[in-house]
């Protein structure tokens, strides 16, 4: 195979499973490798799984805070720095910690080469600090396995198609792991400083359970609605390619979650796989606007052109021809969106906006709910019980999401973990 | 013109002279670019050039001691880091402030771009960490000038023959800078942190004076005899290919010191260039060698073979068919060369191996001295006057150096400084 296209065309189809699953991806974040000493340790993991008869590829983020500084400097020397040199600034960090990775597996008797975004083919499109992955030309990487070699590959960076360096942006390293187990056919293990995926934060729920097996759609709703595990555009690719996703700790040998096709998993049971929460979003409400067709288009297109990213929607009923539309976005998009929404009210003759910050939103995802009617409702009560207020309600197929005050998340949290705990068990034990 | 051959095959002919000199390629040192400041100051100076109708290309070093931190960690992770990762980590550092650079340059108003020494064509052999520049493919650096750029080129690094990166050794961002001013026939420009080359160390000699111009053959004599302004590699690259240097305070406007043909300099009263000093080598004698045909060859060989350099050699007369073999060398290599020199003494039948590090070199340097007889046995007469032992002599067309006590080197300099004060003073007046 000469490349596979990835996030840009994601329709086009993958040989991921065309050499088996003996290739393995690992991918250490930042924490894991943020001292020498943890280098060293991650060599040894690589080093392991190679002796125990795996291909190796490995992704390191850079160390620690390593690219904070760079963008530090960056914005000592620019207010605004030049997104082509900001991104041959930022994807050096990820260049130091995988060359002195390939120099500790090679004092631990093992061939090892670490290789550039660039060198290990990540073709990405132009979008400077914000690429995508479209392609991997994976003869390089070939080259190096069939040489016996465990090789390294900088995460978060390639080359785009102009030839100039590129970086992926938030969540880049997991994508690029992600994109290479697809190219090469072979699994993908994420190391992280979480031992899985819980069915709530432990922080707020202590007897959370971590789950054995996740589906990518149950998946990619709790990224989607505040579970940071990880990024919901790698759970993309791997969904797009059927690539096995393991998320487990960088210490200590524990299983962690597997992340897989749906029909892996024991349906019948698995009615629920967690709660997630979001302190991260805000909510808008654009008062007063006349009740006419297109109105509600023009407020989200506009909001869309300026990169805003909308969640939840709620229009009111309408009542004497004006009406309340409200919706939720992130917090650091509030800058950008308020002089639209002043602009825009003003065009269409709305009453004003309001903002408000303080709210969170709590999520129950499981793809069980599709077969067992009843589960938002279940939800809801628990809310009721515990004596908190719903603001906002919006549901898919396999979730339900509610916005309530922040000072009562954790709360909230709670009562729904607890009211759906049997079937967590269930499905932890199943 | 698509290449340029250069450190590996400098007898090859350059285009240098062929667009002219309107092309200025800027260099500045790790203590010129040591904080942002520093970089939005170099900036300017780029900018200026540029506003004065010049094409520009900036080389920078990496940021103080950036370099010497990733060293640091290389040598953390690995006792004996592996070649080809150790240049893939310590060439980062000039990536860092070369982008930096650019996104000031832009926030001037002034279109610039930074390159690797990839993209900038700068192609090696495959010595890692000490790799010599054999071609500049000069494409994309055409193309971006043309397009009204100040490109900056991180020094130090380029690409190998094997499409590895590779790293230059010492002097290496200026080795880069003065191939890329010979590909594209520019002048270069190497801002550094004293003022241009002076006739004495202003540190020994308080009133040492700042020459206007030095030949090639002169500066690479200074160079090689302890002077530290520029290494002998990048004085050679711009002598294959005439291109003028102009070493300068990377400080303020002052004029530094042209290093160009011996045909531009006022050949008359040029008798003496400078007096240079060095205190980093060490002595060594082969003690009571059997005088044979073949042993001084058996003895250098095998040092060289180790990659010892070796400077100055003297043999004393034989007697009574025995001769002892004095040679000075870097310090840095005495513990490469005593176990070949203890294995070597036993194998000829030597009595032994002395070492002493407790000397020094000082040297008259002077084109004219060609013509003028009697420069040495003034600089002889100079050393006795003060006092001062001379332990070891040797010449060249333009060069004595000798050996004497480092205690006494300071003295040295003095005196012999003081014995061509008139000629130096003729000199920068002329």
């Amino acid at each position: 195979m000469a490349s596979t296209h990835f996030e840009a065309v994601p329709e086009l189809a993958s040989d991921a499973d065309a050499t088996g699953r003996d290739l393995i991806v690992m991918k250490f974040g930042g924490t894991s490798v943020g001292s020498t000493q943890k280098i060293k340790d991650v060599a040894r993991r690589l080093v392991a799984a190679r002796e125990a008869g795996r291909r190796v590829v490995g992704v390191l983020s850079a160390m620690g805070d390593t690219t904070d500084e760079l963008i530090r400097l960056a914005h000592e020397v620019s207010p605004h720095p030049h997104p082509r040199e900001y991104d041959m600034l930022v994807s050096v960090g990820e260049r130091i910690s995988n060359s002195l990775c390939a120099m500790a597996i090679r004092d631990q008797g093992h061939e090892a080469v670490s290789l550039t975004g660039s060198q290990a083919g990540i073709v990405t499109d132009t979008s400077h600090s914000k690429a995508k992955i479209v392609e991997v030309r994976a003869r390089r990487l070939h080259q190096e396995l069939d040489r016996d070699r465990i090789v390294l590959v900088a995460g978060f960076q390639g080359v785009s198609t102009d030839l100039e360096v590129t970086t992926l942006g938030r969540g880049g390293s997991d994508a690029t792991a992600v994109a290479l187990a697809a190219a090469l056919g072979g699994a993908c293990e994420i190391y992280t400083d979480v031992e899985g995926v819980f069915t709530a934060d432990p922080r707020i729920v202590p007897d959370a359970l971590k789950l054995a097996t996740i589906s990518y759609e149950e998946m990619l709703e709790m990224a989607a609605t505040g579970a940071r595990v990880m990024m919901a555009r790698s759970i993309e690719i791997a969904r797009s390619y059927g690539v096995p996703l393991h998320v487990r700790a960088a210490h200590g040998d524990t299983e962690g979650t597997w992340i897989r096709e749906e029909a892996n998993l024991v349906l019948e049971k698995a009615i629920i796989s967690g709660v997630t929460h979001d302190t991260a979003e805000a909510k808008a409400t654009v008062l007063s606007v006349p009740d006419q067709p297109g109105v509600a288009a023009r407020v989200f297109r506009a909001l869309a052109d300026a990169g805003v990213n909308i969640d939840m929607i709620v229009q009111n009923v309408s009542a004497q021809g004006a009406t309340d539309i409200s919706f939720t976005l992130p917090k650091t998009d509030l800058p950008a969106a308020e002089p639209i929404l002043e602009m825009l009210a003003k065009e269409i003759g709305a009453a004003g906006v309001a903002y408000d910050d303080d709210v969170a939103k709590v999520s129950l995802i499981g793809a069980g709910m599709k077969s067992h009617p009843g589960v938002a409702a279940d939800m809801f009560e628990a809310l009721a019980d515990a004596g908190i207020n719903i603001e906002i309600i919006s549901t898919s197929s396999i979730r339900v999401s509610c916005v309530v005050r922040a000072s009562e998340v954790e709360r909230a949290v709670q009562a729904i973990h607890e009211r759906f705990r049997g079937y967590a068990e269930e499905r932890v034990n199943a």
